[in-house]
């Protein structure tokens, strides 16, 4: 299989370790994710980003590939049986094509939905605020919709895998969650350096034009090499110090350049607070009996508390779920039908940034009481018209994912020896915003200064 | 406003006379090209081909931006009254931005069933084949809707030209056909060289990973100068020979190339003829009043042969169209369902390339025929399961909207001062190629050969 | 004056105030540019890097064009006497141009030499190493040189400034100090954020392969607005928060990891060294009388303690020096030849880092007496044949040279709002190497741990 | 080895096969292309163009390394004895490595000179003219300078090359002419698709900032296969039509831009003009037994017409040259202190340029003699400051170093199955001009029209 791709150029699975790659890239699950997109609605702040996880899949399988053309160069000073066979490459491909296939809908927002029954009590608290990326809540459950679909034997899946060895569905299923027995395998499907950021990095950067997400992949690459082992004796994964800390430092800044460029957008936030909103006054209609036109079943199972099969979940894409509000402008409730039509016709919300003391717990709750009483003078539902989000990321945690080592010496964290991580590690980086509907903007900004 | 592209970096429109793009930006008209690909089902080869008509849009506008900067450093070797005034720069903004707002879903290929009523007589001669980027009929019926919107002053696009001036939205209609009294603007707008061209080739090449479509936009934009006047006094584009004649055959091959590789691409070709099949099919069962779940009341009236509403065309788009289709799995008429099926899991048709005598058009026809024959007793309707299709370009005419002047000399047509235009002039370009359903390909193949 | 670059593409030098710079192009100072790497011997380490500071002058005032660009959209919020004139402009473009053409062969590195009268004490203490780029004592001298080139009558650019005006020259050379009535234009001469390390960062980057030097240009030039009034009521140059943060954040970060991997590489370091040591060799020989062939004049007179005239310094250049270095491997004092015989064939001292604890004053000073040691036993002279070199650079000093704007609010050191930047503040980065000839690599690496 | 490289990112030798570059890195004879531009003068037109041919060295042996791993996952299919070994894969890296030592001084320029004894008869015919990259002659020259150099015994690069095997000197110098075994691996050293052209192309291309000459390297070598094979059964080089036509394509159109735009540049054949005439002078004045200060000895010898030895030949280079023209500014001879003294303030030679029936052999030389009466009225020795130029290239021979294969079928040329190189086949480009000092530029124009 030989692919061109904007990000990484070309991209071939030829070898026979990687033919899994092209059966399961027939399969309906990998297919569905041509139909969500890798940033959610981020594509309305950045109009490139429509690039889609079905790409980063690709993406992602390609590092893989490279990485273990990497390792295998190193892999002769390890014993024999710590060494990357080809059955091991094998799932290390598959791990790394498939370990997305569990996201919902609109990136990561879907997942805090359905992982709640469908129900929140929004606008209260910070925690109660819209999700994010890297919101461990949602992380956790949309790593539960992959497994589910790596051992469902009806899956497409779960029949290309066990084609191979029975035993593969579960093995994969244990490397997507960071869990080998080589731990320098398990790091490269999930952890600090895994090839997942490795591609969404670069792919994220480039579509939106953002140029601050790039860093130096083939250098990072060839500047690791095998770390401490572990108990069990096999290595971990590490950079060799006097080439890559250069390397590393940049691919950690990269992420956090993201995050403050793109993932905590104002845009991007406000458009999945709506997409929040919507969802939530449609499961209130729905449980209250309220017909709504064409709701995807999986949605209608959602708004009762049921619990969603394999099917009905896969049946959710970006696309159903934005024709869906593209309907339910014409339904009945005139509320839902109002938030539909504004996020159909882009008309997305306004945000106030919150900085230092304002952005304090007592502070942001006091601003965002002050919100929902314009709200509410004005006529809008402050529950759904108006929001209070907190989104937090911790650029660095310095773990032991990723060691350094220079020369023959000891392994050390990164932070210890980079001048540029020791003064990021385990800082939070945090944007406070209240969000609310665009007609408020005057008197929002009137009221809280500015 | 400022915009980050992946391809031309960053996007600004501050200026006054810009300010009109900031207010288009916001009407349905312009929204709803977020929700059309540019490059419809190219992304089934290209993972990477998701890039939408609205960030297209958008890069056309900058390109006239930085066309008119360029003019605008010349423009005082012209009398008064034909240099680039803020109102024509306006005007030829607004055009650029807005040329594409008529076009229907699923790329070109939806004009070309639109334009026929709904109603092909598939697979017989090549002029009935799949029709494709640059079939003169389909572009002359997505312009005709792009006017209609312009016009219609029921339009948000409409309203926003009449508030700057009533007669704005005719003079941008004409100039997006391509008229204009300062033929130098004329033929920016749709000429040779178009600020449209400028931008696709280098979005297309950039979403697509074909490097081949990548050529110096700043260099050529540089190399321009006024040309010869033309009768009525006014200067055409031209391009100072000395310096930008390998800019403008680069921008050429470019074109060349683009079409080699990625729109005649063969997975491109067949999944537009499933598509093509698919609308031929429901409008069939429509007519003979078989129920259908879930038809777009713009497909409805097509069906039917009637003559859709703007609001009717305008709720079609790629987005619609694929949920559409995904309906259709479950509808009653096999052959519909099933070709609906094929498309949603990316089980495109198979194609076989004629080529030299093979391609000639009795040769074509006879080895269609065989396919035919071959489908038919596969149990499958040869009209919508196989296709002979003929797609046609010539990369380059040697027309006069783009001179090339060296020094205080004439103008000369391309062609004529260029070693390798001179010897691609009015050359065609063709691909020939069977299309049918997958598992006819190992029979077809036996009795085509190889 | 039209120009391809690899770094900024098309430069054009076409507006009339631009025009002198196509008259200082062809004054010999300038050209003599083409003699002068931008970064010395660090082609050694880095074999792409090759590029001169001709090509620097010419990226850095197509940078100020840019700049001035910018700054034109926004002076008219400026009363009129405080506005971009062209004059101003010129006299911009000007010490942007010119800002280097009193640099030394070899990077900054023979600054060192000469304005310490061509003789050191070499191995002794850091603040007698090897200086390094952004050493504030070769800094000032390379910036004496340009102001006497500027003022000295005789000179190519002296005359070309005077004719346009006879206080041009004046005026450049204060502009080159970062000296100007408007704050906002002597900021973008000489600042943390200037046109000279916009350029430089890019090229470096580039020319090296070095990713990491890349930051965004046009968003950061975009991100400019003017700053709070200094005291005699004219703004300084200042970055919009919104905007622009992580463009100054990641333009600060770039120049950081350049000096991390590029500027203090080991291999330029020692090569630097070297020429250090060919310099002070041949010094104490022509002092004593001793005669070396092919002596330029300039190099003579530097020998001998004496002021050097406009034009011998003009005359020294890297082809010269580095064939005076050639010639020297057949004089008759063996040091000399040996020293110049291992620059000529690239066989360059090894180095041996210390950190943490090791790199203390005190013990770094015991570590180098080891190493003189070494060399002393192996019948090497220790004063040439071994050095400390201790490189130092503060990455992000906050200075008020740049601010930070948040809409209409009060004007924020950078340091104050931006996470990365308040982390790095003032930190000092700091790399200690005992550097020595190849042959006593073993006995070192012994001695010194590893 | 490890290193950064513009071009190609990362380039790493770390295999065994592969070290033998790194000890031939270290000989004096590959030392010596840091101080050989790979294209001369090119930089007074484009001051980016600094690169050198050690660069370009390195990068000929990646492109090898490339090739080879590309050659390794097809060469299965071949007989074992066909195979690509070790030690046939070190043969080919060496030989990529060592293409070039044999180049003279200020690209290809000075090969003529010396081929020629140092004395032609210049400004008479095209076949006297200033001699052009790619001019058979010169080629030769060049190339017999690399097979002495590996034959000699007393050369660095001989003596790594026999510490490995004795036959390798000359197996590396039969590989380095074309010739080898097995035809896959000797057109990969010398051929229409040859590791040279990979890298000089876009090496070129970057350095000078001109777009044109990039192709896809990647995808080109992800569409070789073998070819048909040849009479003693081993096969040839062969391109997948059916992925590569395309990237072969542009690979041809990129090398014929780069002549158009680079290397047949005005400024930089009328500075290797001046070069010539300056050796040619000099080598008159020797010959008469005028001194001339600062002489190389390499370069007496060639004016005397004696044989060079290789140490002499090694000691030439570019900036030994450059400093000899800088010296003999001050010479007694006033004709040659004259063309030293604009060649070193870059008062670069004008140009005329001759079109269609203007440049026939008969009008040229007609033209050439007008310009020379002008030189003589104006007290200028025609024979030096008057020259006819007539640079000529192929950017197309069908020959059959590289065919193309479609599935099963047979070997095709290129041009018969590609639209564009069909068009091109055989096809020359010609560029004629007259070269004078520009103090004749106003008469020449006026003469000659325009």
């Amino acid at each position: 299989m030989l692919l061109r791709d904007p990000v990484h150029g070309l991209i071939t699975f030829e070898a026979e370790e990687e033919a899994i790659l092209v059966r399961l890239l027939a399969t309906p699950e990998v297919q569905r994710l041509r139909r969500i997109r890798q940033l959610g609605l981020t594509n309305l702040a950045f109009p490139g980003a429509e690039h889609t996880r079905f790409a980063h899949a690709l993406g992602a399988a390609h590092v893989m590939q490279q990485l273990i053309a990497r390792l295998r160069k190193m892999h002769d000073a390890l014993p024999f049986w710590q060494r990357l066979t080809s059955d091991r490459a094998r799932d290390a491909l598959a791990a790394a094509f498939l370990h997305d296939i569990g996201h919902g809908p609109m990136s990561h927002l879907f997942e805090a939905v359905s992982a709640g029954g469908g129900r929140r009590d929004p606008g209260a608290a910070p925690s109660d605020s819209v999700s994010g990326i890297g919101n461990s809540t949602a992380a956790r459950s949309h790593e539960e919709w992959t497994e589910q679909m790596l051992l469902d034997p009806n899956t497409g899946v779960h029949r290309v895998l066990v084609e191979d060895d029975p035993e593969l569905p579960r093995r994969v299923a244990r490397l997507v969650r960071g869990h080998h027995p080589l731990p320098y395998l398990a790091r490269a499907v999930s952890g600090t350096f895994d090839v997942d950021r490795c591609d969404y990095l670069l792919r994220d950067a480039r579509a939106t034009g953002v140029h601050y997400g790039r860093y130096d992949l083939p250098w990072l690459l060839q500047s690791l090499r095998f770390g401490e082992a572990t108990d069990d004796g096999a290595p971990g994964l590490a950079i060799d110090g006097a080439k890559g800390l250069s390397a590393i430092e940049s691919f950690i800044l990269a992420r956090l350049f993201m995050f403050q460029q793109v993932y905590f957008h104002k845009s991007t936030r406000a458009a999945e607070w709506m997409i929040h909103a919507i969802v939530n006054r449609a499961t209130d209609l729905l449980r209250d009996g309220t017909p709504l036109p064409h709701v995807p079943p999986g949605l209608h199972s959602l708004a009762l508390g049921e619990r969603l099969s394999v099917e009905q979940y896969l049946a959710l894409d970006d696309q159903l779920l934005l024709e869906t509000i593209s309907a339910w402008r014409d339904c009945k409730d005139p509320i839902l039908a109002d938030l539909c039509a504004r996020l159909r016709e882009r008309v997305v919300f306004k945000t106030f940034e919150l900085f230092a003391e304002a952005a304090s717990p007592d502070k942001r709750h006091e601003a965002h009481q002050k919100v929902r009483a314009i709200a509410e003078e004005e006529g809008l539902d402050p529950d759904l018209y108006t929001a209070l989000d907190v989104a937090v990321d911790t650029p660095y945690s310095d773990d032991r994912s990723l060691t350094v080592i220079f020369g023959h010496g000891r392994a050390h964290r990164p932070a210890e020896v980079s001048f540029v991580l020791d003064r990021l590690r385990d800082e939070t980086l945090t944007r406070t915003r209240l969000i609310f509907a665009s007609e408020l903007r005057d008197r929002v900004f009137a009221t809280l200064g500015q």
